[in-house]
Protein backbone atom coordinates (compact mmCIF):
# COMPACT_ATOMS: atom_id res chain seq x y z
CA UNK A 1 0.00 0.00 0.00
CA UNK A 2 1.19 3.28 -0.85
CA UNK A 3 1.29 5.87 1.85
CA UNK A 4 0.81 8.56 -1.32
CA UNK A 5 -1.72 11.53 0.40
CA UNK A 6 -3.59 11.63 -3.10
CA UNK A 7 -7.09 13.54 -1.92
CA UNK A 8 -4.53 16.04 -0.53
CA UNK A 9 -2.52 16.30 -3.39
CA UNK A 10 -5.41 16.63 -5.59
CA UNK A 11 -6.98 19.56 -3.74
CA UNK A 12 -3.89 21.39 -3.97
CA UNK A 13 -3.24 20.84 -7.62
CA UNK A 14 -7.25 21.40 -8.59
CA UNK A 15 -6.91 24.71 -6.76
CA UNK A 16 -3.78 26.17 -8.56
CA UNK A 17 -5.74 24.58 -11.56
CA UNK A 18 -8.62 26.29 -11.18
CA UNK A 19 -6.83 29.89 -10.63
CA UNK A 20 -4.35 29.49 -13.88
CA UNK A 21 -7.54 28.33 -15.98
CA UNK A 22 -9.23 31.77 -14.82
CA UNK A 23 -6.59 33.65 -15.15
CA UNK A 24 -5.82 32.51 -18.83
CA UNK A 25 -9.61 33.02 -19.42
CA UNK A 26 -9.04 36.71 -18.57
CA UNK A 27 -6.97 37.47 -21.19
CA UNK A 28 -10.44 37.21 -23.40
CA UNK A 29 -11.54 39.96 -21.50
CA UNK A 30 -12.17 41.89 -24.88
CA UNK A 31 -14.35 39.15 -26.58
CA UNK A 32 -18.47 39.29 -26.59
CA UNK A 33 -19.72 39.00 -23.30
CA UNK A 34 -21.90 36.35 -24.55
CA UNK A 35 -18.77 34.05 -26.18
CA UNK A 36 -16.52 34.78 -22.65
CA UNK A 37 -19.73 33.31 -20.32
CA UNK A 38 -20.08 30.18 -22.93
CA UNK A 39 -16.49 29.81 -22.67
CA UNK A 40 -16.37 30.01 -18.91
CA UNK A 41 -19.51 27.93 -18.48
CA UNK A 42 -17.91 24.95 -19.75
CA UNK A 43 -13.72 25.37 -18.95
CA UNK A 44 -14.77 26.50 -15.26
CA UNK A 45 -17.68 23.98 -14.65
CA UNK A 46 -15.73 21.42 -12.34
CA UNK A 47 -14.19 18.27 -13.55
CA UNK A 48 -11.39 16.04 -12.20
CA UNK A 49 -8.68 18.28 -14.24
CA UNK A 50 -7.22 15.11 -14.62
CA UNK A 51 -4.84 16.45 -17.90
CA UNK A 52 -3.33 19.60 -16.31
CA UNK A 53 -2.77 17.41 -12.79
CA UNK A 54 -0.98 14.77 -15.02
CA UNK A 55 1.05 17.67 -16.53
CA UNK A 56 1.98 19.04 -13.29
CA UNK A 57 2.53 15.55 -11.75
CA UNK A 58 4.95 14.57 -15.16
CA UNK A 59 6.63 17.93 -14.63
CA UNK A 60 7.70 17.00 -11.01
CA UNK A 61 8.64 13.29 -11.79
CA UNK A 62 11.51 14.77 -14.02
CA UNK A 63 13.08 17.32 -11.40
CA UNK A 64 11.00 19.96 -12.82
CA UNK A 65 8.89 22.65 -10.54
CA UNK A 66 5.30 23.03 -10.23
CA UNK A 67 5.21 26.50 -12.46
CA UNK A 68 6.81 25.21 -15.61
CA UNK A 69 4.14 22.48 -16.64
CA UNK A 70 0.90 24.63 -15.77
CA UNK A 71 0.51 26.82 -19.00
CA UNK A 72 1.05 23.17 -20.63
CA UNK A 73 -1.33 21.68 -18.51
CA UNK A 74 -4.02 24.70 -19.18
CA UNK A 75 -3.75 24.62 -22.80
CA UNK A 76 -4.47 20.75 -22.46
CA UNK A 77 -7.65 21.51 -20.36
CA UNK A 78 -8.96 24.33 -23.25
CA UNK A 79 -8.62 22.01 -25.51
CA UNK A 80 -10.26 19.10 -23.71
CA UNK A 81 -12.91 21.47 -22.81
CA UNK A 82 -13.51 22.09 -26.62
CA UNK A 83 -13.95 18.62 -27.40
CA UNK A 84 -16.85 17.57 -24.57
CA UNK A 85 -18.82 20.74 -25.94
CA UNK A 86 -18.11 19.65 -29.72
CA UNK A 87 -18.85 16.47 -29.01
CA UNK A 88 -21.97 17.08 -26.90
CA UNK A 89 -24.01 18.79 -30.25
CA UNK A 90 -26.65 17.77 -32.23
CA UNK A 91 -24.38 16.55 -35.42
CA UNK A 92 -22.84 14.67 -32.90
CA UNK A 93 -23.96 12.69 -29.80
CA UNK A 94 -26.57 15.43 -29.21
CA UNK A 95 -26.31 15.30 -25.39
CA UNK A 96 -28.67 17.68 -23.21
CA UNK A 97 -26.49 17.38 -20.10
CA UNK A 98 -22.95 17.17 -18.93
CA UNK A 99 -21.87 17.18 -15.78
CA UNK A 100 -25.21 17.15 -14.32
CA UNK A 101 -25.96 20.66 -16.10
CA UNK A 102 -27.11 21.27 -19.44
CA UNK A 103 -25.23 21.40 -22.25
CA UNK A 104 -23.33 24.39 -23.66
CA UNK A 105 -25.67 23.63 -27.35
CA UNK A 106 -28.68 23.41 -24.58
CA UNK A 107 -28.07 26.59 -22.51
CA UNK A 108 -26.64 28.77 -25.43
CA UNK A 109 -27.85 27.47 -28.83
CA UNK A 110 -26.11 25.89 -31.54
CA UNK A 111 -24.25 29.13 -32.66
CA UNK A 112 -22.42 29.99 -29.77
CA UNK A 113 -21.85 26.20 -28.78
CA UNK A 114 -20.14 25.58 -31.92
CA UNK A 115 -17.48 29.52 -31.83
CA UNK A 116 -17.17 28.47 -27.65
CA UNK A 117 -15.69 25.43 -28.73
CA UNK A 118 -13.83 26.86 -31.44
CA UNK A 119 -12.69 29.85 -29.40
CA UNK A 120 -11.32 27.38 -26.66
CA UNK A 121 -9.41 25.16 -29.59
CA UNK A 122 -7.32 28.21 -30.53
CA UNK A 123 -7.32 29.53 -27.18
CA UNK A 124 -5.33 26.59 -25.70
CA UNK A 125 -2.71 27.39 -28.69
CA UNK A 126 -2.44 30.71 -26.79
CA UNK A 127 -2.00 29.31 -23.49
CA UNK A 128 0.68 26.82 -24.01
CA UNK A 129 2.92 29.74 -26.25
CA UNK A 130 2.01 32.63 -24.07
CA UNK A 131 5.10 32.68 -21.45
CA UNK A 132 7.02 31.39 -24.41
CA UNK A 133 10.07 33.86 -23.15
CA UNK A 134 13.33 32.25 -22.33
CA UNK A 135 12.14 28.93 -23.36
CA UNK A 136 11.00 28.67 -26.53
CA UNK A 137 11.95 25.12 -28.11
CA UNK A 138 10.11 23.36 -25.59
CA UNK A 139 6.75 25.66 -26.11
CA UNK A 140 7.20 24.67 -29.68
CA UNK A 141 7.91 21.18 -28.82
CA UNK A 142 4.48 21.33 -26.70
CA UNK A 143 2.58 23.36 -29.52
CA UNK A 144 3.50 20.54 -32.42
CA UNK A 145 2.37 17.60 -29.95
CA UNK A 146 -0.52 19.49 -28.79
CA UNK A 147 -1.75 19.83 -32.71
CA UNK A 148 -1.20 16.36 -33.81
CA UNK A 149 -2.87 14.87 -30.32
CA UNK A 150 -6.01 17.08 -31.29
CA UNK A 151 -5.75 17.21 -34.77
CA UNK A 152 -7.21 14.72 -37.73
CA UNK A 153 -4.99 11.77 -36.93
CA UNK A 154 -5.76 12.67 -32.99
CA UNK A 155 -8.98 13.52 -31.36
CA UNK A 156 -10.70 15.02 -33.86
CA UNK A 157 -9.91 11.21 -36.40
CA UNK A 158 -10.92 9.42 -33.11
CA UNK A 159 -14.14 11.34 -33.22
CA UNK A 160 -14.73 10.29 -36.75
CA UNK A 161 -13.71 6.87 -36.38
CA UNK A 162 -16.13 6.86 -33.29
CA UNK A 163 -19.00 8.03 -35.39
CA UNK A 164 -18.43 5.64 -38.09
CA UNK A 165 -18.22 2.58 -35.81
CA UNK A 166 -21.49 3.52 -34.26
CA UNK A 167 -24.55 0.60 -34.59
CA UNK A 168 -21.42 -1.48 -35.69
CA UNK A 169 -19.75 -4.48 -33.96
CA UNK A 170 -15.82 -3.93 -33.68
CA UNK A 171 -13.47 -5.75 -31.78
CA UNK A 172 -10.98 -5.10 -28.95
CA UNK A 173 -8.36 -4.02 -31.42
CA UNK A 174 -10.28 -1.45 -32.90
CA UNK A 175 -11.81 -0.08 -30.19
CA UNK A 176 -8.20 0.54 -28.65
CA UNK A 177 -7.40 2.15 -32.10
CA UNK A 178 -10.27 4.68 -31.67
CA UNK A 179 -10.02 5.27 -28.25
CA UNK A 180 -6.22 6.18 -28.62
CA UNK A 181 -7.26 8.77 -31.03
CA UNK A 182 -10.41 10.01 -29.44
CA UNK A 183 -8.56 10.34 -25.92
CA UNK A 184 -5.80 9.18 -25.74
CA UNK A 185 -2.89 10.96 -27.70
CA UNK A 186 -4.99 14.38 -25.35
CA UNK A 187 -3.78 12.60 -22.21
CA UNK A 188 -0.59 11.30 -23.31
CA UNK A 189 0.41 14.96 -24.77
CA UNK A 190 -0.66 16.20 -21.33
CA UNK A 191 2.12 13.98 -19.37
CA UNK A 192 5.08 15.14 -22.11
CA UNK A 193 4.15 18.37 -22.19
CA UNK A 194 4.40 18.71 -18.84
CA UNK A 195 7.93 16.81 -18.99
CA UNK A 196 9.40 18.27 -21.66
CA UNK A 197 8.51 21.55 -19.34
CA UNK A 198 10.29 19.96 -16.90
CA UNK A 199 12.93 19.37 -18.79
CA UNK A 200 12.32 15.35 -19.29
CA UNK A 201 15.46 13.77 -21.54
CA UNK A 202 14.20 11.32 -24.54
CA UNK A 203 14.77 8.39 -22.56
CA UNK A 204 13.19 9.78 -19.60
CA UNK A 205 9.87 11.14 -22.01
CA UNK A 206 9.84 7.42 -23.57
CA UNK A 207 9.30 5.98 -20.00
CA UNK A 208 6.34 8.59 -19.74
CA UNK A 209 5.16 7.61 -22.89
CA UNK A 210 4.45 4.04 -22.04
CA UNK A 211 3.10 4.93 -18.78
CA UNK A 212 0.89 7.59 -20.22
CA UNK A 213 -0.58 5.06 -23.15
CA UNK A 214 -1.37 2.76 -20.63
CA UNK A 215 -3.25 5.22 -18.36
CA UNK A 216 -5.38 6.09 -21.33
CA UNK A 217 -5.90 2.86 -21.89
CA UNK A 218 -6.95 1.65 -18.53
CA UNK A 219 -8.71 5.40 -18.44
CA UNK A 220 -11.03 4.27 -20.98
CA UNK A 221 -11.89 0.65 -19.94
CA UNK A 222 -12.94 2.12 -16.78
CA UNK A 223 -15.37 4.54 -17.90
CA UNK A 224 -16.98 1.88 -19.99
CA UNK A 225 -17.52 0.13 -16.61
CA UNK A 226 -18.42 3.23 -15.00
CA UNK A 227 -21.05 3.71 -17.85
CA UNK A 228 -22.79 1.17 -16.72
CA UNK A 229 -22.15 0.38 -12.95
CA UNK A 230 -22.34 4.12 -11.87
CA UNK A 231 -26.09 5.79 -11.15
CA UNK A 232 -26.97 9.42 -12.75
CA UNK A 233 -26.08 11.20 -9.61
CA UNK A 234 -22.55 9.99 -9.00
CA UNK A 235 -21.99 10.16 -13.01
CA UNK A 236 -23.76 12.90 -13.69
CA UNK A 237 -24.66 11.59 -17.49
CA UNK A 238 -27.22 9.11 -18.33
CA UNK A 239 -25.38 5.62 -16.92
CA UNK A 240 -26.05 3.39 -20.28
CA UNK A 241 -26.22 5.69 -22.01
CA UNK A 242 -22.91 4.69 -24.31
CA UNK A 243 -24.50 1.52 -24.95
CA UNK A 244 -27.86 2.83 -25.70
CA UNK A 245 -26.34 5.30 -28.74
CA UNK A 246 -25.24 2.03 -30.53
CA UNK A 247 -21.78 2.05 -29.34
CA UNK A 248 -19.28 -1.22 -28.66
CA UNK A 249 -17.99 -0.79 -25.29
CA UNK A 250 -15.18 -2.38 -23.66
CA UNK A 251 -17.91 -4.01 -21.56
CA UNK A 252 -19.40 -5.66 -24.25
CA UNK A 253 -16.02 -7.58 -25.41
CA UNK A 254 -15.01 -8.35 -21.83
CA UNK A 255 -17.28 -8.09 -19.58
CA UNK A 256 -17.24 -6.05 -16.61
CA UNK A 257 -15.02 -8.32 -14.42
CA UNK A 258 -12.90 -8.91 -17.75
CA UNK A 259 -12.87 -5.20 -18.52
CA UNK A 260 -12.13 -4.15 -14.20
CA UNK A 261 -8.97 -7.00 -14.93
CA UNK A 262 -7.79 -5.77 -18.17
CA UNK A 263 -7.63 -1.99 -16.70
CA UNK A 264 -5.64 -3.63 -14.30
CA UNK A 265 -2.95 -5.49 -16.14
CA UNK A 266 -2.77 -2.03 -18.24
CA UNK A 267 -2.08 -0.02 -15.21
CA UNK A 268 0.29 -2.06 -13.69
CA UNK A 269 2.29 -2.03 -16.96
CA UNK A 270 1.82 2.21 -16.89
CA UNK A 271 3.56 2.06 -13.41
CA UNK A 272 6.20 -0.48 -13.85
CA UNK A 273 7.31 2.03 -16.74
CA UNK A 274 8.22 4.66 -13.96
CA UNK A 275 10.67 2.35 -12.65
CA UNK A 276 13.42 4.54 -13.16
CA UNK A 277 11.95 8.05 -11.80
CA UNK A 278 12.05 6.93 -8.54
CA UNK A 279 10.23 8.89 -5.94
CA UNK A 280 9.86 11.93 -7.68
CA UNK A 281 7.24 10.00 -9.76
CA UNK A 282 4.82 8.80 -6.72
CA UNK A 283 2.28 11.30 -7.82
CA UNK A 284 1.97 9.49 -10.91
CA UNK A 285 1.79 5.84 -9.61
CA UNK A 286 -1.20 7.21 -7.45
CA UNK A 287 -2.70 8.92 -9.78
CA UNK A 288 -2.85 5.84 -12.21
CA UNK A 289 -4.33 3.93 -9.67
CA UNK A 290 -6.63 6.06 -8.49
CA UNK A 291 -8.01 6.01 -12.45
CA UNK A 292 -9.00 2.28 -12.25
CA UNK A 293 -10.80 2.82 -8.85
CA UNK A 294 -12.56 5.93 -9.13
CA UNK A 295 -15.95 5.74 -9.35
CA UNK A 296 -16.68 8.33 -11.29
CA UNK B 1 2.02 53.19 -62.82
CA UNK B 2 3.72 50.24 -61.56
CA UNK B 3 5.71 48.22 -64.33
CA UNK B 4 4.92 45.21 -61.15
CA UNK B 5 4.41 42.03 -63.27
CA UNK B 6 1.45 40.98 -60.66
CA UNK B 7 -0.51 38.07 -62.64
CA UNK B 8 3.39 36.55 -63.09
CA UNK B 9 3.66 37.22 -59.51
CA UNK B 10 0.06 35.55 -58.13
CA UNK B 11 0.66 32.25 -60.77
CA UNK B 12 4.08 31.42 -59.64
CA UNK B 13 3.61 32.21 -55.66
CA UNK B 14 -0.29 30.01 -55.90
CA UNK B 15 1.89 27.35 -57.54
CA UNK B 16 4.11 27.38 -54.75
CA UNK B 17 1.14 27.49 -52.31
CA UNK B 18 -0.85 25.00 -53.60
CA UNK B 19 2.33 22.48 -53.71
CA UNK B 20 2.77 23.00 -49.89
CA UNK B 21 -0.88 22.89 -48.77
CA UNK B 22 -1.15 19.61 -50.35
CA UNK B 23 2.22 18.29 -49.09
CA UNK B 24 1.29 19.99 -45.43
CA UNK B 25 -2.14 18.05 -45.99
CA UNK B 26 -0.15 14.63 -46.37
CA UNK B 27 0.80 14.81 -42.99
CA UNK B 28 -2.61 13.79 -42.30
CA UNK B 29 -2.65 10.36 -44.38
CA UNK B 30 -3.14 8.25 -40.65
CA UNK B 31 -6.19 9.95 -40.50
CA UNK B 32 -10.27 8.38 -41.40
CA UNK B 33 -10.47 8.74 -45.41
CA UNK B 34 -14.05 10.73 -45.00
CA UNK B 35 -12.09 13.14 -42.85
CA UNK B 36 -9.06 13.74 -45.25
CA UNK B 37 -11.58 14.05 -48.14
CA UNK B 38 -13.63 16.44 -46.48
CA UNK B 39 -10.48 18.20 -45.22
CA UNK B 40 -8.97 18.76 -48.84
CA UNK B 41 -12.57 19.43 -50.31
CA UNK B 42 -12.35 22.60 -48.61
CA UNK B 43 -8.58 23.35 -48.54
CA UNK B 44 -8.02 22.50 -51.88
CA UNK B 45 -10.31 24.15 -53.48
CA UNK B 46 -8.99 27.14 -55.19
CA UNK B 47 -9.58 30.73 -54.13
CA UNK B 48 -7.18 33.48 -53.94
CA UNK B 49 -4.57 32.21 -51.53
CA UNK B 50 -4.40 35.69 -50.72
CA UNK B 51 -2.87 35.18 -47.16
CA UNK B 52 0.00 32.56 -48.00
CA UNK B 53 0.77 34.91 -50.57
CA UNK B 54 0.71 38.14 -48.56
CA UNK B 55 3.09 35.58 -45.63
CA UNK B 56 5.50 35.51 -48.69
CA UNK B 57 5.43 38.87 -49.69
CA UNK B 58 6.18 40.29 -46.26
CA UNK B 59 8.69 38.03 -46.37
CA UNK B 60 10.58 38.97 -49.24
CA UNK B 61 9.67 42.39 -47.89
CA UNK B 62 12.00 42.25 -44.83
CA UNK B 63 14.81 40.64 -46.63
CA UNK B 64 14.08 36.68 -46.15
CA UNK B 65 13.89 33.93 -48.87
CA UNK B 66 10.11 32.82 -50.18
CA UNK B 67 10.56 28.79 -48.07
CA UNK B 68 11.10 30.65 -44.78
CA UNK B 69 7.67 32.28 -44.82
CA UNK B 70 5.74 29.41 -46.20
CA UNK B 71 4.68 27.00 -43.02
CA UNK B 72 3.53 30.14 -41.83
CA UNK B 73 1.59 31.07 -44.72
CA UNK B 74 -0.01 27.51 -44.96
CA UNK B 75 -0.85 28.19 -41.55
CA UNK B 76 -2.61 30.76 -41.86
CA UNK B 77 -4.53 29.41 -44.69
CA UNK B 78 -5.64 26.16 -42.91
CA UNK B 79 -6.93 28.51 -40.26
CA UNK B 80 -9.17 30.86 -42.96
CA UNK B 81 -10.79 27.48 -44.73
CA UNK B 82 -11.41 26.17 -41.20
CA UNK B 83 -13.25 29.24 -40.72
CA UNK B 84 -14.86 29.11 -44.08
CA UNK B 85 -16.26 25.46 -43.41
CA UNK B 86 -18.21 26.51 -39.65
CA UNK B 87 -19.25 30.29 -41.15
CA UNK B 88 -21.66 28.14 -43.64
CA UNK B 89 -23.10 25.84 -41.34
CA UNK B 90 -27.33 26.11 -40.50
CA UNK B 91 -26.28 27.65 -37.63
CA UNK B 92 -24.19 30.32 -38.35
CA UNK B 93 -25.09 31.41 -42.11
CA UNK B 94 -26.89 28.48 -43.52
CA UNK B 95 -24.85 28.86 -47.47
CA UNK B 96 -25.46 26.36 -49.67
CA UNK B 97 -22.57 27.07 -52.02
CA UNK B 98 -18.95 28.19 -51.77
CA UNK B 99 -16.59 28.79 -54.81
CA UNK B 100 -19.33 27.82 -56.69
CA UNK B 101 -19.33 24.46 -54.99
CA UNK B 102 -21.88 22.82 -52.56
CA UNK B 103 -20.42 23.68 -49.15
CA UNK B 104 -18.81 21.17 -46.67
CA UNK B 105 -21.92 20.32 -44.70
CA UNK B 106 -23.96 19.80 -47.83
CA UNK B 107 -21.34 17.39 -48.91
CA UNK B 108 -20.39 15.49 -46.17
CA UNK B 109 -23.14 16.20 -43.31
CA UNK B 110 -22.70 18.55 -40.31
CA UNK B 111 -20.92 16.09 -37.83
CA UNK B 112 -18.31 15.76 -40.98
CA UNK B 113 -17.82 19.18 -41.70
CA UNK B 114 -17.84 21.07 -38.22
CA UNK B 115 -14.94 18.07 -37.53
CA UNK B 116 -13.21 18.53 -41.10
CA UNK B 117 -13.21 22.95 -39.72
CA UNK B 118 -11.79 21.48 -36.49
CA UNK B 119 -9.17 19.06 -37.69
CA UNK B 120 -8.29 22.57 -39.95
CA UNK B 121 -8.01 24.17 -36.93
CA UNK B 122 -5.12 21.97 -34.99
CA UNK B 123 -3.65 21.54 -38.43
CA UNK B 124 -2.63 25.07 -38.63
CA UNK B 125 -0.58 25.07 -35.72
CA UNK B 126 1.11 21.66 -36.43
CA UNK B 127 1.63 23.54 -40.30
CA UNK B 128 2.81 26.51 -37.75
CA UNK B 129 5.32 24.50 -35.84
CA UNK B 130 6.32 21.20 -37.98
CA UNK B 131 9.69 22.78 -39.14
CA UNK B 132 11.08 24.49 -35.56
CA UNK B 133 14.23 23.63 -35.62
CA UNK B 134 16.67 26.58 -35.19
CA UNK B 135 13.89 29.34 -35.80
CA UNK B 136 11.97 28.05 -32.42
CA UNK B 137 11.71 31.79 -31.00
CA UNK B 138 9.95 32.99 -34.09
CA UNK B 139 8.04 29.94 -34.43
CA UNK B 140 6.67 30.46 -30.93
CA UNK B 141 5.77 34.15 -31.55
CA UNK B 142 3.86 33.42 -34.73
CA UNK B 143 1.60 30.13 -33.11
CA UNK B 144 0.79 33.15 -30.08
CA UNK B 145 -0.23 35.94 -32.97
CA UNK B 146 -1.98 32.99 -34.90
CA UNK B 147 -4.22 31.85 -31.43
CA UNK B 148 -4.69 35.19 -30.84
CA UNK B 149 -5.60 36.74 -34.37
CA UNK B 150 -8.31 33.29 -34.94
CA UNK B 151 -9.47 32.84 -31.21
CA UNK B 152 -12.03 34.82 -29.22
CA UNK B 153 -10.43 38.46 -29.66
CA UNK B 154 -9.98 37.88 -33.03
CA UNK B 155 -11.63 35.79 -35.84
CA UNK B 156 -14.45 33.86 -33.45
CA UNK B 157 -15.17 37.04 -31.12
CA UNK B 158 -15.78 38.56 -35.06
CA UNK B 159 -18.20 35.64 -36.03
CA UNK B 160 -20.06 36.15 -32.54
CA UNK B 161 -20.37 40.31 -33.17
CA UNK B 162 -21.42 39.39 -36.67
CA UNK B 163 -24.37 37.17 -35.30
CA UNK B 164 -25.57 39.60 -32.75
CA UNK B 165 -25.18 43.06 -34.80
CA UNK B 166 -27.08 40.75 -37.86
CA UNK B 167 -30.60 42.58 -38.36
CA UNK B 168 -29.36 45.51 -36.44
CA UNK B 169 -28.24 48.91 -37.85
CA UNK B 170 -24.93 49.82 -36.46
CA UNK B 171 -22.38 52.60 -37.87
CA UNK B 172 -18.87 52.67 -39.23
CA UNK B 173 -16.98 52.53 -36.43
CA UNK B 174 -19.18 49.28 -35.36
CA UNK B 175 -18.86 48.07 -38.53
CA UNK B 176 -15.31 48.37 -38.60
CA UNK B 177 -14.60 46.69 -35.20
CA UNK B 178 -16.49 43.82 -36.55
CA UNK B 179 -14.65 42.98 -39.43
CA UNK B 180 -11.21 44.04 -37.71
CA UNK B 181 -11.58 40.98 -35.45
CA UNK B 182 -13.76 39.01 -37.83
CA UNK B 183 -11.41 39.10 -40.96
CA UNK B 184 -8.54 41.91 -40.46
CA UNK B 185 -6.64 40.29 -37.43
CA UNK B 186 -6.11 37.30 -39.41
CA UNK B 187 -4.79 39.23 -42.69
CA UNK B 188 -2.56 40.69 -40.42
CA UNK B 189 -0.96 37.89 -38.82
CA UNK B 190 -0.92 36.41 -42.38
CA UNK B 191 1.94 39.54 -42.76
CA UNK B 192 3.27 39.74 -39.50
CA UNK B 193 4.15 36.08 -39.56
CA UNK B 194 5.63 36.22 -42.92
CA UNK B 195 7.76 39.01 -41.67
CA UNK B 196 8.56 37.33 -38.53
CA UNK B 197 10.13 34.34 -40.32
CA UNK B 198 12.25 36.20 -42.49
CA UNK B 199 13.52 38.01 -39.09
CA UNK B 200 12.10 41.49 -39.39
CA UNK B 201 12.75 44.13 -36.97
CA UNK B 202 9.95 45.48 -34.56
CA UNK B 203 10.69 48.94 -36.33
CA UNK B 204 9.64 47.16 -39.59
CA UNK B 205 6.94 44.79 -38.11
CA UNK B 206 5.52 47.84 -36.98
CA UNK B 207 5.31 49.61 -40.61
CA UNK B 208 3.87 46.02 -41.81
CA UNK B 209 0.84 46.30 -39.22
CA UNK B 210 0.02 49.95 -40.33
CA UNK B 211 0.13 47.97 -44.00
CA UNK B 212 -1.84 45.17 -42.69
CA UNK B 213 -4.28 46.76 -41.17
CA UNK B 214 -5.32 48.95 -44.05
CA UNK B 215 -5.34 45.91 -46.05
CA UNK B 216 -7.57 43.95 -44.27
CA UNK B 217 -10.05 47.33 -43.93
CA UNK B 218 -9.74 48.18 -47.73
CA UNK B 219 -10.48 44.24 -48.27
CA UNK B 220 -14.03 43.96 -46.48
CA UNK B 221 -15.06 47.49 -47.84
CA UNK B 222 -14.45 45.74 -51.29
CA UNK B 223 -16.14 42.98 -50.42
CA UNK B 224 -18.93 44.59 -49.59
CA UNK B 225 -18.95 46.22 -52.75
CA UNK B 226 -18.61 43.23 -54.95
CA UNK B 227 -21.72 41.68 -53.18
CA UNK B 228 -24.10 44.44 -54.78
CA UNK B 229 -21.87 44.88 -57.85
CA UNK B 230 -20.68 41.28 -58.49
CA UNK B 231 -23.09 38.90 -60.66
CA UNK B 232 -23.11 34.90 -58.99
CA UNK B 233 -20.74 33.60 -62.12
CA UNK B 234 -17.99 36.02 -60.88
CA UNK B 235 -18.39 35.90 -57.46
CA UNK B 236 -18.98 32.17 -56.79
CA UNK B 237 -21.95 33.29 -54.32
CA UNK B 238 -25.15 34.83 -54.55
CA UNK B 239 -24.93 38.37 -55.33
CA UNK B 240 -26.66 40.66 -52.27
CA UNK B 241 -26.42 37.96 -50.31
CA UNK B 242 -25.28 39.91 -47.26
CA UNK B 243 -27.69 42.27 -47.50
CA UNK B 244 -30.50 39.88 -47.61
CA UNK B 245 -29.35 37.86 -44.51
CA UNK B 246 -30.01 40.98 -42.62
CA UNK B 247 -26.10 42.16 -42.72
CA UNK B 248 -24.93 46.33 -42.73
CA UNK B 249 -22.63 46.33 -45.35
CA UNK B 250 -20.09 49.58 -46.02
CA UNK B 251 -22.29 49.84 -49.12
CA UNK B 252 -25.29 50.71 -46.90
CA UNK B 253 -23.48 53.35 -44.94
CA UNK B 254 -21.35 54.87 -47.48
CA UNK B 255 -23.30 54.01 -50.78
CA UNK B 256 -21.12 52.58 -53.55
CA UNK B 257 -18.96 55.25 -54.80
CA UNK B 258 -18.68 56.64 -51.16
CA UNK B 259 -17.60 53.16 -50.07
CA UNK B 260 -14.88 52.83 -53.07
CA UNK B 261 -13.30 56.09 -52.51
CA UNK B 262 -13.31 54.67 -48.51
CA UNK B 263 -11.46 51.71 -49.80
CA UNK B 264 -8.90 53.04 -52.27
CA UNK B 265 -7.75 56.42 -49.28
CA UNK B 266 -7.02 53.35 -46.69
CA UNK B 267 -5.48 51.56 -48.94
CA UNK B 268 -3.01 54.59 -49.76
CA UNK B 269 -2.05 55.09 -46.12
CA UNK B 270 -1.44 51.33 -46.04
CA UNK B 271 1.06 51.47 -49.25
CA UNK B 272 2.66 54.78 -47.80
CA UNK B 273 3.36 52.86 -44.55
CA UNK B 274 5.96 50.72 -46.53
CA UNK B 275 7.92 53.20 -47.95
CA UNK B 276 10.86 52.51 -45.54
CA UNK B 277 10.97 49.28 -47.02
CA UNK B 278 11.58 50.20 -50.83
CA UNK B 279 12.07 48.25 -53.76
CA UNK B 280 11.77 44.90 -51.78
CA UNK B 281 7.82 45.56 -50.88
CA UNK B 282 6.75 45.97 -54.51
CA UNK B 283 5.02 42.54 -54.45
CA UNK B 284 3.12 44.17 -50.97
CA UNK B 285 2.07 47.53 -53.00
CA UNK B 286 0.96 45.67 -56.31
CA UNK B 287 -1.17 43.55 -53.97
CA UNK B 288 -2.54 46.32 -52.08
CA UNK B 289 -3.66 47.74 -55.22
CA UNK B 290 -5.22 44.23 -56.64
CA UNK B 291 -7.29 44.27 -53.13
CA UNK B 292 -9.00 47.34 -54.11
CA UNK B 293 -9.13 46.76 -57.81
CA UNK B 294 -10.32 42.96 -58.15
CA UNK B 295 -13.68 42.11 -59.36
CA UNK B 296 -13.91 39.41 -57.30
Amino acid sequence: MSTFDLDGYLTQRRAHVEAALARHLEACTGAPATLREAMAYSLLAGGKRLRPILALAACEAVGGGEDEAIDAGCAVEFMHTYSLIHDDLPAMDDDDFRRGRPTSHKKYGEAVAILAGDALCAEAFRVAAVNRKGREAAVADVVYELARASGAVGMVGGQVIDIEATGKQIDVAALEILHRAKTGELLLVAIRAGARMGGASDAILERLTAYGRALGLAFQIVDDVLDITADLQTLGKDPGSDREAGKTTFVDLLGIDGARARARAVMKEGIDALAPLGAKAEALRALARYTVERDR
